[in-house]
């Protein structure tokens, strides 16, 4: 088999604050932001890290946060383009469980999926603060079911035959040749940076929402959606270590000014 | 002696937004809001719960924070209006030392300092996203010259001959007969609220920043600025709590509207 790709995949935009993005710093107004998809074609098979919104949970839940997505936006439609089928993705791995990393998870369906431990154990018992971010538990039907005993779901048809099995690690883990996941708690109980490391250039470094753009990073300012700030700003600093060490390009997760320097669709990197 | 009085005194107000109050919530905008400090006539001397915010501070290190406040709003000025000096204060106790709670302690040089041991260490040692709660170190000139040392400091004659002593302590406390300090952390490391009870009406519980308004308190919301939200969020239970066991009344820190309910200046509570 060929050489590890990176594809990015768009998943459209949101908007929040800019007291949400920089915390406690500003300025407020309303920030529109990417979020992405990471797809890793490698030897061992297609992973998958992260898989964005849905645009209707966050039209029933969050509309506040003016989704903005096509269809070609869409997990489906984002594979499509690259000539894959959803039940073609050996694994997704999730950063964490807030509603913009994992509300594509739904469709893959022949997936197995990769998390942090506390991370699973945190989306079925978050702290009151945290519900939004929690709000799409569609990535694991169990907990959606039991969360929401008596109460009558949306209908969803990527729900139907959706029986995710989890893989819940601790710690930094290498989980293929050249994947490695890196522990970044603070934004959540269990998150997960991700670095992948490739032939024909620096290794990249996907913070995910353990640093939202370079301007937190420059700053060191974390952002306002966290459970544990102290740990955040720790979680920021062993980011910019990794990636002096590594000799890897950091990616943020949210940062419209990047974004649109990355290589998206079918521009991979490898 | 006669029976305990407590008495509220107006130190001027200052601006935030309102993603600051409502941590996640908001809505944003600028939301002005009530500084005051507590003096208790007890049977053992005077004891002054927090001492509001330094005019000159504010417009010197957050002028972003827009300070209204008049000579008689200054804790010389309200201790004036009741006919007490300054150095007739025999303790503080400081709920924190965000500067907005200590900028008073300066002008009480004959005080002994009350505060819980982890909130005296926390103000020595901050996270960097509490740099801006913690900028007022005048309650403490060692700290203040340590932290400083090298720089030059803005000539302050309040700070001549202050050598304030500290009592530092742990757990809740009846500091005096009727007197008690609980332990609520999570906006500060080492955060107190008071109780005080009096002969003729309820106890009056005074959360300090364990809860700025009434409406933090129904929402269950904590505000922006915070060491650990899930601690915060334990302690407002607490005062919940605590308020109907001891069927005490809930002083909010910074909040207007029930501020135009409370008795102020020489209009004590008894």
């Amino acid at each position: 088999m060929s050489d590890t790709k990176v594809y990015l995949l768009d998943g459209g935009t949101l908007v929040i604050d800019g007291f949400h993005v920089f915390w406690n710093r500003g300025p407020g107004g309303e920030v529109r932001f990417p979020c992405y998809a990471v797809l890793i074609e490698h030897k061992d098979g297609y992973y998958m890290f992260d898989t964005g919104y849905d645009f209707d949970h966050v039209m029933r839940v969050l509309p506040f946060e003016k989704p903005i997505q096509d269809k070609a936006q869409t997990i489906p439609g984002q594979l499509a383009a690259l000539g894959l089928k959803t039940d073609d993705i050996n694994y997704v791995i999730n950063s964490h469980y807030h509603f913009d990393h994992c509300g594509g998870n739904k469709h893959l369906h022949k997936a197995c999926t990769i998390c942090h431990k506390k991370e699973l154990e945190a989306s079925a018992n978050c702290q009151p603060f945290e519900h939004l971010g929690y709000s799409d538990l569609t990535f694991a039907p169990d907990i959606l079911k039991k969360k929401n005993a008596g109460k009558e779901l949306p209908p969803d048809p990527a729900l139907d035959m959706f029986t995710p099995k989890f893989e819940t690690i601790t710690g930094d883990q290498e989980i293929a040749k050249g994947i490695t996941l890196f522990e970044t708690p603070g934004h959540t109980a269990g998150h997960y940076s991700l670095m992948v490391e490739l032939k024909n250039r620096r290794p990249m470094l996907f913070t995910a929402d353990a640093c939202y753009t370079k301007k937190n990073m420059d700053m060191m300012c974390i952002s306002s959606f966290h459970l544990d700030p102290t740990e955040s700003v720790k979680s920021m600093k062993r980011l910019k270590d990794l990636a002096e060490k590594h000799d890897a390009e950091l990616f943020y997760s949210h940062d419209l000014e990047s974004f649109k320097g990355y290589q998206t669709g079918a521009n991979f990197y490898s």
